[in-house]
């Protein structure tokens, strides 16, 4: 892509470690990192509207790809003109491959080395995913930061099964740059395709999958692989691996990734960009990220609470509404209960990488860090 | 209660028909009528948060007082200092009796001349309503606006019965206004109780209980009992028969009524006041209200529509979504679908009404109806 389109620029770097404060520059906005990106899954961020997202400065959100592709169609919202268009979200997107959703939801899956075949977790009709159909269906999307198919291993697998999938997930990265390159792509220029790192739980194979990456020719890096169900060690071991083989001046995103602690302990080992459903849904399921860990909204305890949900957070609804209030709407099943919880979810995770962001400028990560941890229960 | 707490003031009258336009005056705020007044069942406008409503500029809402005393009890709102801290509402709010829900929602209801006793609906727990103690129910809510228990009949209902009944909620509604003046009420100046005229669609008992009304010391009258099933020329009809007998100078609420078609029809009969579920309930089913009429939002013929879902209406919704982006949510099930209709629903209904106001103000008020029916169809 062209370097005046899309750009990363490291602003400051954290003395001790290899966190940095940077901007990713778009042509639909200038994203401050470290970030998080709220997901919204089928061109929805659940229970928010594009004005709560705006009030919250939401500065990129995900898409996924293969609900999109599911539900509404591709034709759909190609014919409003791209995923921006038909949910009206001016900002910069990220759009997955939809290959994590291939190998998690969709049933009677087939795959070969030039795709896989699958049947919807919808309605069961089957679709064929190739590496180059699934950067078509982004180039129809339209979305800013776009992915790779890969193949996604579950936690546990063995090392031999790792390696071969490996093999597959480089080849189609390399399809997929090559295809979104092609000369008749009018969005080569438009979108930055990321490429995909992964490797399992092993150190050599993550490090092979990196420098493999950066001689294919990809300019920003996905972690791709983590956070299904292997032990936090892993997670940090890997990105001690990876990310001392990544050139500084690339965006690394740590996809699905993260949980409050995840924000300080991945930023420290230089992760640049998350994603994660958590806030939303811990939020619909009545319950709330706090300073102190997290809190049951349902809970008895509640329901003459007249305090505020977080004291320390200055969202809407911890400076408007009281745990009693919110455990009513909870057990009365009223839609606002999610709404009001999954806001201050979506707050306390943007606000709390924006905070780690600003610690970094100012030369006081640690400090941050240790004021944080001596309030907050680890869940 | 004392005249410069709560008035109601005309500001112009229709040459042609009862209708009029003027201000009610409450402590918590001024409110233009005629008006709509969105419901909020259990303290909460379903699927709204109190920015929507602000947004919206609703200048009153509802709260019902059998599902606030059910969930989350009276205790808890108490607690909270009342219902406009309990839900953080600053503007007024007005609340029923609870009499409809105990005669339409509660389990083995037992009426006698002194109260009614009943399950709740939710968890079966027995429970009795008198006069005295949904007043001093409604003192402890602190809502703005006030309602007497009174006996809801269903339609059809025969003569003598409702002839019967009415002797009742008569009875109810001196107690009533007794109760909430007694000397040891704090909020005896700061509620203002309205009389509610019942009697079928009988005329004759509808008069009558007009003047009881009048008799007894009421200045705001509340008419009940109607849109529970009855053809629309009852409707009509009890509202010609009522509001000649009524003082000019004192507002008049029309419980549980309208779709847009009664506005202008009840409006220009006489009424300043109408609250309504529609609006919502047809907002979480997927159908909104348009200029042109109803629109199910889940039709088929939606799903590559990218215009606007009502090209007259002017709300956050019509001006930044499609009905194809619409249609998608409610088909994926997702929160943001009936948000977004309920909202507009809202917009239309608070707007229709405050369009018929300024028609008023300008002696346009025919013209507009004419214009407005024009383009409506009436479902």
């Amino acid at each position: 892509m062209k370097k005046d389109n899309f750009s990363f620029e490291i602003i400051k770097k954290e003395s001790k470690f290899p966190a940095r404060a940077g901007v990713l520059r778009t042509p639909r906005g200038d994203i401050p990192t470290p970030v998080f990106m709220p997901v919204g899954t089928q061109a929805t961020v659940k229970t928010m509207d594009n004005r709560d997202l705006l009030s919250l400065d939401a500065k990129i959100i995900l898409g996924n790809t293969y609900h999109l592709y599911v539900r509404p169609g591709i034709d759909v919202i190609e014919g409003a003109g791209g995923l921006h268009k038909f949910m009206n979200w001016q900002r910069p997107m990220l759009t997955d491959s939809g290959g994590y959703q291939v190998f998690s939801l969709a049933k009677l899956r087939e795959l070969d080395s030039d795709g896989v075949t699958f049947n919807s977790h919808f309605d069961g009709k089957r679709h064929r995913f190739t590496p180059e159909r699934v950067i078509e269906i982004q180039n129809i999307l339209g979305s800013d930061i776009i992915m790779p198919l890969d193949e996604c291993l579950p936690y546990p697998c063995e090392y031999e099964k790792a390696k071969e999938s490996l093999k597959l997930t480089h080849d189609w990265a390399k399809r997929s740059l090559l295809h979104h390159l092609r000369e008749d792509n009018e969005k080569r220029d438009k979108q930055w395709l990321f490429g995909i790192i992964q490797g399992g739980v092993y150190g050599d194979l993550r490090k092979e999958s990196a420098k493999f990456m950066i001689e294919s020719g990809f300019k920003g890096f996905s972690i791709g692989g983590l956070s299904v169900g292997e032990p936090k060690e892993h997670m940090h071991s890997v990105l001690e691996e990876v990310i001392p083989v990544l050139p500084e001046d690339s965006p690394r995103y740590l996809m699905g990734v993260g949980k409050p602690e995840d924000f300080f302990e991945c930023i420290e080992r230089g992760v640049d960009m998350f994603d994660c459903v958590l806030p939303t849904r811990m939020g619909r399921n009545g319950t709330i990220i706090t300073h102190r860990g997290k809190v049951n909204l349902r809970n008895a305890k509640y329901t003459k609470d007249y305090t505020s949900p977080d004291p320390l957070c200055d969202c809407y609804v911890c400076k408007n509404h009281t745990p009693s209030y919110l455990r009513h709407l909870f057990i009365t099943g009223e839609v606002l209960g999610p709404r009001l919880a999954s806001y201050h979810n979506l707050h306390f995770s943007l606000n709390l990488v924006r905070r780690i962001r600003e610690a970094i400028l100012e030369g006081r990560f640690e400090e941050l860090k240790k004021e944080f941890y001596e309030k907050y229960e680890v869940w």
